[in-house]
């Protein structure tokens, strides 16, 4: 999948993504992908839930991984990170 | 799935519910799931993160499920809350 479906949740208010990925599906996407690490992980499980329950009711989460991410501290040393991608799709 | 399976991840050290979940893998259990709502999600992601990559190589994760459920608060309004389900398996 296109990286133009792919929606990178970060510290930002919650609304800020369910606005982005609104946009995306209404731009005529098919599956729209929510990737976030760390703390931000519950936050995209917010997007998705507030995106198919108030916004976009078609969309069902597709598939949903996750993963370890090896990260690189200011200090140099390696932490690994959690990580998730939900893909949420119309059918 | 009966609930013995389950382990409700909430705001102790993760290693506690990393714990857990190995001693359900040797006690014979084939599938142990993982629920946890709000800022809890990412700690369950990290749970089962660190199960598979560090201690029980043959767990999958073979079903994970998000979801939205009402919460009433002390001043007795309703918010919603996102919750996660993860499913850990051996083949």
């Amino acid at each position: 999948m296109s990286e133009e479906n792919s929606i990178y949740i970060g510290s930002k208010p919650v609304m800020n993504y369910v606005l982005a990925c609104i946009t995306l599906f209404h731009n005529g996407k098919k599956e729209v992908t929510l990737k976030a690490r760390g703390r931000s992980i519950s936050r995209a499980v917010d997007v998705a839930e507030i995106v198919r329950n108030r916004f976009v009711s078609e969309a069902k989460p597709k598939d949903i991984k996750i993963g370890t991410e090896p990260i690189t501290t200011e200090n140099g040393s390696t932490i690994n990170v959690s990580t998730i991608e939900i893909t949420l799709g119309k059918d």
